[in-house]
Order: C-alpha cells, then sequence, then structure tokens
C-alpha cells in the first residue's frame, strides 16, 4: 500500500501512454527544421498549451525545468535578479519547501563571487500558527520597501495546510510572490495573484524530469544561469519532450479526475484523523483540520523513533513517509514541525494517490495501534488509554495541589530523541504532584518535544534554564512540573 | 533518413526496454526508507556504477544532471568556485559548444550581485587551426598561475575534429581540466587525464533529461546552486531514477556495439568526405580528415543558404542538421567554422546514427547534387565543374598576368550572406583578370565567407578596407582582386 504521494506519485496511466507514444513520435530535437524536429516541436507546443490552461497561465509564460527544485530555484534568482531596483530583501514562510529555504540561504550568505567580503542580502521568515498556516497581516507586516520578492507555498508538503495565497497576494501589491504550488498543482486549481509558479510533474502523476515555471506577462526576471535560446532563455539544456507532453497529459487527466477523487480522499483523511487518537495512546494529529489539502494527514506519537516506525510501517505493507520529505536523512527535526511547535516525534505523514482503496486504509487502521505499541513496548511505559478510547470517557481526576518541588533531575545529555522523553515519561511519577523535573537534553528536538509532551499529558512546561545551572557543559535544562 | 545523430540520437532499444522496467520497478524516491524507495536507491546505484565502468570513473565521482548542458553549467561554475583560491582566470578552446561559451560569457561578465560594479573575470580563447583543432602547446601556453580551470571538448560537435585532450591534460599539471565529452561518450573511449568530465544520454542513444557530471577524487568543487543533498550536492532536484537506468543500460550497449559500428561508419563518413567534392562543384568539406568521429562528416556550398538546402533535403527525405546546433535560429555564422576561418555558407552535418545503412547514404549522395544546383539554380551563375569530377582533371590554365584595376565596387549592404558572395560570383567577371573588386557588405558571416570563396576559386583575397572609403557608413569593404 502505497501512502506516499506527497513525496512522488505512481505514474498515471495516462502519462505512461502519451510517454510511449511521445518517445516515437517526439524523440527529436525540437529546435530543428526538419519532419521529425517540427514534430516534435508541435507535440512540445501543446504540451505547453495544455499546462498553462490547466495551471491558469499563457502558454508564453510558461518553461519547462527538470524538478520541481529547479523551478524553485531559477524563478527566486531569476526574480530577485531581475527585481534588484527594487532591492534585495526577501520574505518567505517558516515552513515552505527545502528548495525555497536552501535558496534563501544561498541569498543570505556572502557572495562567493565578491571574495566572501559583502554580506548577503536580508531575508524575513514569516511564522505560522500552530495549524502550519501563515496570518495575511503577518505576511504583509514583513514586506518593506525593498522587497524584491515574497514566497509562499499553495499548501504544505508536510502537514497538509492550505495556506491563504490569495490574501497574501493581494497584500502584496506590486511586490512579486512567487507561489510554489507543488504540492497542489493538478489537485486544487491553483491560487489566484501570483507573479511567478512552480510545480512539479512527478508530484501530480507525471513522470520525473519535469517541473514547472511560470513567469507572469510583465514580471521582471533576469536567468541566474549561463545564457540558453530554450526555454525562454529560462530553462538551459536540451528540452525533454517525452517527458513534458507525458506531464501535460497527466496533468490534464489528473484535473479531471480531481473533483471526484478530492472529495473521496477528503473524506478518507477525515477518517485517519478521527480514528487514529481514539486508536493510538499519545498522538496528536498535526495540519489544520480545515483548511487542508484533501488528501493528507500526518500525525505524531509519543516516545517513537519515527525512522523506527517507518520500518515497521513498510514491514507491514505501508510506504508512508515522516518528518520532513527532503531532509529525512538528516538528524534535525523536521522545519515545518519545529515552526508549528508541534510533537516532532514518531512522525507520520500519509498521502493518499488517487484510487486509495477504503479497504487499505481501513487496514491501515487496524494495524496502525499494533505497529505503534509493538515500537513502544520496550519501553515499559505505562500509557494512558486513547484519548477517545472508551468513550463517554471518565472525567480526569482532579489535578492534585502542587507539594514541594523534588528537583529531580534527568540527564539525557547525548540521548538521541525520542529518549529524553521517554526518560521523562518513565521518571515524573516519581517526584511528587507539584514537584519539578529537569531534562538535560543536546538533541535539538527536545526543544520542541518536551513541551509538546507536557501539552498532551497535561504536565506543565516551565521554560528553559541554562545547562550550567546544572553542571552541564552542553544542551540545556527543561524545566517541568508535576500536575497530572 | 535521419543522419542527425549529433543532435539527438534515436532512443536505443535497450533503453527503451530499461525505462519501461524501471517505471515499473524504479518509480519511487530513492530517499525513502521503505520498499519501493530501497528498489530505487538501489536501481540507481546499480546505473552508476555501470556509467562509472564505461566512463572509466568511480562510482562515487558520478552525479546525473538533468542534460550535458546542465552538467557542463555546473562543472564549470563549481570547478571555477572550488578553485578560488588559484584565481579565476578560465581557458577554453574556440570550438567549444555553446554551453560552454555561454558559461564563460557569464564568467566574464560584471556580477550582477555586486550591482554590476566589478569587472568580470578574465577568459583566455585559444584559437584552432583550419582543421578545427587545438594545438598542445598553444594551449598550454594560455595557462597562468592564477587558472582555475581550463575546458575542452573530447571532439567537435560540428566537424567531428577529435581534440589532443591526453596532450593537454599532460600540460595542464595540477589546473583543473573539464573535459566535454558529450559527442564522444558511448562511441569512444573517454581520453584520459580530465578532472571533470560532463557528457549527455542522448547523444549516445539513452532518454532525453539525463547529463553526466563527472569529478575526480580530490578536485576542488563549490555548488554554484542552493544547497541539496541528493547527487552529493552537486545536483539540486528529484532524482529522475527511471531515465538514468535507461541511460546507462544504453550506455554499456552502445559502447559494446560501437567497435563494429565505429569502423562501419568511419568507411561510410570517408565514401561521403570522398564523393561530394567530385559531384557537387564550389564545396569544401571541413573538419579533421584523419583524426575525427567516425560518424560525422561536415561540408559547405557555396553560394547557399543553409536553412534552404536543409530544407530541400528534408523534402528529399534527409534530415541533417546546419552550423552552429545550439544556435541555428540565430543569424550568426557558426563560431565553430568561424574560428577555423573556413566557408560558413551552405553547411551541412551528416552524423549517422548506429546501424546507418550504406543504401541510405549512398541515396544521400544520389540525391545531393541534384538538391544543390536546384538551390542554387535560380541564381544564374556560371559554376565550373565538381572539382573531382571527369578525371584526370585538366590542367588549370595559367592565371593571366594582372591588368589594371578597374575598381569595380559591388554594394551588397543590407543583403544576407550567401548574397554578397553571389554577387561577387556573377560580377567578378566585369573586371579584366588582374582588376579588384570591392565588396562592400554587413553581414557578419561575409568576413569569413568571401576569403573562403576567393580560396575555393582561386582568386585573391586582399583584405578589407573601412566601409567609409567607399562612401558607405556601416560593414566593410572586401577587397578581391581577379586572377583567375
Amino acid at each position: 500500500m502505497y501512502f506516499d504521494v506527497a513525496s512522488t506519485a505512481p505514474l498515471h496511466p495516462v502519462a505512461r501512454q502519451a510517454l510511449t507514444a511521445a518517445l516515437d513520435e517526439g524523440w527529436a530535437d525540437p529546435a530543428r527544421l526538419y519532419r521529425s524536429g517540427r514534430q516534435a516541436r508541435m507535440l512540445l507546443d501543446a504540451a505547453r498549451e495544455t499546462v498553462a490552461e490547466v495551471l491558469g497561465a499563457r502558454a508564453d509564460e510558461i518553461s519547462f525545468t527538470a524538478s520541481g527544485t529547479q523551478a524553485v530555484h531559477l524563478g527566486m534568482l531569476g526574480a530577485l535578479a531581475g527585481n534588484r531596483r527594487r532591492g534585495s530583501h526577501l520574505v518567505h514562510s517558516a515552513v515552505e519547501h527545502s528548495s525555497v529555504l536552501h535558496t534563501a540561504e544561498r541569498w543570505a550568505s556572502p557572495r562567493p563571487e565578491s571574495g566572501g567580503e559583502t554580506a548577503g542580502d536580508p531575508v524575513t521568515v514569516v511564522p505560522v500558527d500552530r495549524y502550519g498556516r501563515v496570518s495575511p497581516e503577518a505576511f504583509a507586516a514583513a514586506l518593506r520597501p525593498d522587497t524584491a520578492l515574497a514566497v509562499l507555498q499553495s499548501a504544505n508538503h508536510e502537514v497538509g495546510t492550505v495556506q491563504p495565497v490569495a490574501e497574501v497576494a493581494e497584500r502584496c501589491g506590486d511586490v512579486p510572490l512567487l507561489v510554489d504550488a507543488a504540492q497542489s498543482a493538478g489537485r486544487v486549481d491553483v491560487p489566484a495573484g501570483w507573479s511567478l509558479l512552480a510545480a512539479s510533474a512527478h508530484k501530480w502523476g507525471g513522470p520525473a524530469g519535469v517541473g514547472v515555471l511560470a513567469v507572469r506577462k510583465g514580471v521582471r526576471y533576469a536567468s541566474p544561469l549561463p545564457a540558453d535560446e530554450r526555454e525562454r532563455g529560462r530553462v538551459p539544456g536540451y528540452v525533454n519532450v517525452p517527458a513534458i507532453v507525458a506531464a501535460a497529459a497527466s496533468l490534464r487527466a489528473v484535473r479531471a479526475e480531481a473533483e471526484r477523487e478530492n472529495a473521496r480522499l477528503h473524506a478518507l483523511v477525515e477518517r485517519i484523523r478521527a480514528a487514529v487518537p481514539r486508536l493510538v495512546p499519545e498522538v496528536e494529529v498535526v495540519g489544520d483540520p480545515v483548511r487542508r489539502l484533501p488528501h493528507l494527514v500526518t500525525f505524531s506519537c509519543l516516545y517513537v523513533d519515527g525512522e523506527v516506525l517507518l520500518t515497521e510501517l513498510d514491514r507491514a505493507g505501508f510506504a508512508v513517509s515522516s518528518g520532513s520529505s527532503c531532509t529525512s536523512s538528516t538528524l534535525t527535526p523536521s522545519h515545518v514541525l519545529a515552526a508549528m511547535g508541534v510533537l516532532t516525534e514518531g512522525n507520520v505523514r500519509v498521502s493518499l494517490p488517487f484510487g486509495a482503496a477504503e479497504a487499505d486504509v481501513e487496514r491501515f487502521l487496524a494495524v496502525l495501534p499494533g505497529v505503534v505499541a509493538g515500537v513502544r513496548a520496550p519501553l515499559g511505559l505505562d500509557l494512558p488509554a486513547p484519548a477517545g478510547a472508551g468513550e463517554p470517557e471518565a472525567a480526569p481526576e482532579a489535578a492534585p495541589a502542587p507539594g514541594p518541588a523534588a528537583g529531580l533531575v534527568i540527564d539525557a545529555l547525548g540521548k538521541r530523541c525520542p529518549l529524553p522523553v521517554i526518560e521523562l515519561a518513565k521518571r515524573i511519577g516519581d517526584v511528587p504532584p507539584g514537584g519539578t523535573v529537569a531534562v538535560l537534553a543536546d538533541d535539538e528536538a527536545a526543544r520542541l518535544d518536551i513541551p509538546a509532551w507536557c501539552g498532551m499529558r497535561g504536565q506543565e512546561y516551565l521554560g528553559e534554564a541554562p545547562a550550567a545551572d546544572y553542571g552541564a557543559d552542553r544542551g540545556a535544562a527543561y524545566l517541568v512540573r508535576r500536575t497530572a
């Protein structure tokens, strides 16, 4: 069962047919004047028309890139270079795709071309709420007279939260806005108001190797790459006609199927959102419950290592993703979950492909509790029943009055998450109600996960103290008062 | 009949099979930990091993790009950035692919990041001989203590001349040498001595969308693009596993077939090289007759517009290319032919795919004279018999003694090549032997084509004079003495 369509969608049958046909009919160089070249050019032109129509652009605004990441890189750097007169300030939300963040880092770093002497350009990151959503007002407040570019995703790739793009676009005025529509293109209409648009074909069921960069007529753009006459001078290199033809054909097909499939997948995701907290103890479903992509849901499981959970779910036959989908091989917590201030432990992203069967979703829900319990079992924790189990649930006992602080210190230095939280859960009972525990930890994820654990377990998070106060030379001390 | 494999090769049957299989088996994200992701990763690793083996590299030296052009851009900019301590001087030959020239232009232009204030970095262009070949000594002489990168193609894409890469590499010492092997990879062994290597799969029969950038262990490299963890941090964006698998499979297949096919194609090209001057009057076969690619031959036809010739050959069923293969939509003459100092008029590049039939080549030779004659007929020129026709050829009459200069001025201002040469050919008989003709022209190609015409027709080229000397406000006057 493949539930990771947000990473890449299986090739749509229409894409496969179109690819096979275009390998026969559109294999030649579209820049050539002989028959096979002209035929490739015709197919390319038709594909461009199709993509433009579905995305709400003009054909001459569309350039095909090699990937969504390349579309973002070129779109951002090209718009920043083209709007130098305006200034060099860049604004983006805290939960953009890593391709946006990495371009901003490059923009903010001193220029290697100048021998590293000049300072980097300024970047403002707009925070998000606990659902992962920017506020249009906060976004507007980040804009400055020297802002050359603003960047906002159409919907978040990790938690599915839909961003208020049209409202932000309105507030951007004449500041160019790049909308990263990689997660929504083909599934839902592209929101109005973009100046530049980036998308990726393999996310909608097209082949790998095709991204889309649209630049609205009149938006200033200066290519950051060496000159090349192809793709309106925006994307150098031989044009991959067969893959572009397949991308266009599948985009049209997917968009037509979306109406029916979106409603169906929306209901399946609703089912998962409601069921998971009832079936699994100590779990947090994250992302906006209403303003969300139809097919994507993310939740985090306390005390669990995300990678271990994925491996166990894979053994049970389910392919899902975890944490930041583009940095899974790194050990840092997902920047999206961090920006939302939610639990990063045991994170699971379920993203359903078109045609996902209800029976498979039910099977996932049947298997999940046992898998999570299996991962947690060796920890020997005393877990409460799931939040929604056995309803009507007995009212929780009134919290006991705070007693004297016991001052327990848990040394979790050098231990990777979720170990610091596991230690905390195991030992908080050692202090009386009202007592405090200090957890010493140097894994960055603890900064997110300990407050999140407190929120979920009804304990009081008191904040951070310097590690040195507890005789440690690294990390920090996270202070918790036992109230439950 | 497709005789333009130097633009793009038809998809090799092995590539098609591998692509179809990899769309089934390798469609998932190779960065994922679940089964389908691990399977994609295995296929990717195997493809990397194959490509490394055929190209004479280590697997961990290979990164897959989206095109040969991207491989050149990244290879050049990454090596230049990585070798900043050495300096910023760049050396390349005058006949490199446009991707090299455009990267050099970008490198030489003032940095937009610094507001255009600082000067660009220095670039030295190494000239070539009439065969399009650099001399290792001239290349070595261009190197300086601050040279950060040297670039040389393995073989020329327009005329097929093989460059002395190994000899140049030896002279480069510790200056990094990027070898652009796009035209030869898969067909002949990659020459020794490269520090960086660029290639393109669709040139060897692989699918579009795959280039190769190899960076030798120990060569300094700093990515010019925003960070990304894929492909050793060198090529951002989702990895196109199915296309890479197809590229690797076809590279291995092509390399195995090359031994047999190279000899066969070499003989067919030899046949064309010998036959064309016998069959077509006023034609020049260009490129090195010996140190050349097996499958590629280029010739130029006096008085003919290359585009018109291509269109007529296309009507006759032959797909061939002309001039600079990557700038066919521009009106400037090919920089390669210009650097060689040869005729740019009526340029035709024939590049034979594997399996090209001898009968088709004979058919091309049968059709060509009529096609060229048909294009020339409306010009009303009195053309000599082909150089090799009716051998043993009668010895040309001794040139008459120079008579008094007639001072004929031909005003070809505003006329595009080949019109200035056509006018010259038509009217040179108006002056007596020994008389001179001045051709006023403002098409840049005239600078190359008038001397080339003189060489071919046994007339004496006297050089250029300012247009103002002849009362014109633009272009130049090209002076010719009638000796034949």
